[in-house]
């Protein structure tokens, strides 16, 4: 069983769409959540909406943060929650693959597996534009 | 002005939730399309739909097909059709940034800058689980 919290966060209906199309792969994913910034919102309102979403992770129980995009509100507003959680991990910039490995992860959230999911993610994205050299060729 | 046609192939909601999550950060895109996998979707459903979202892309002006990840339905059919489609190139495993950078492109679909979109996508998969680190320093 997993020993740690999920929360994407997201613009739009991007984090939803990560949540829902995981667990079209791996089957309902318990003790997770989604926070999505909709055009509307207010960073504060954004804020709010995520501090729900963490509950009590972060501080009694690990609790890992995922976000869209380095430099959007949603990561800024979940890099500064991250800071003040001593027991919060952020990776930003994700990929269904971060998303799927971490939901079914059993490993304790510690640095080591961490670096696992980013180099998971990373290894997911894969051009194969290379297709069209071997055609030619 | 992009030179060529995007098309998101993902599971559920994931597809067009990557193209609204980039739309509220670049603005209207022009000249792409998403194409969903549903639950009760049949492999030959989905790929006729995205026949029908590639349009006259991938044969007489360029095509690329962004896929949410290697080994899952929406990419397989994308991928067979990528190998039939002269001017086709995919990327699997897309985060927001390869979206959005290919969104905003104005580079001609090579080697080159398929292979730059893709290294925007890794760099932009960080993992700020370091914070823990820095504060117990």
């Amino acid at each position: 069983m997993r020993g740690f919290r999920i929360v994407v966060a997201a613009h739009g209906a991007l984090a939803a769409g990560f949540m829902a199309s995981a667990e079209m792969i791996c089957g309902r994913i318990e003790d997770a959540a989604t926070v999505a910034l909709d055009p509307e919102d207010s960073p504060e309102g954004f804020r709010d909406r995520l501090l729900e979403a963490i509950g009590d992770a972060g501080t009694e129980r690990p609790l890992l943060l995922l976000t869209d995009l380095a430099g959007g509100t949603p990561h800024n507003v979940s890099l500064v929650m991250a800071r003040r959680l001593p027991n919060a991990v952020l990776i930003s910039g994700i990929n269904l693959a971060v998303l799927v490995e971490a939901a079914t992860s059993v490993d304790a959230l510690d640095a080591e597996s961490v670096e696992r999911l980013v180099a998971s993610g990373r290894e997911a994205l894969v051009d194969l534009g290379q297709l069209i050299a071997t055609r030619a060729s």
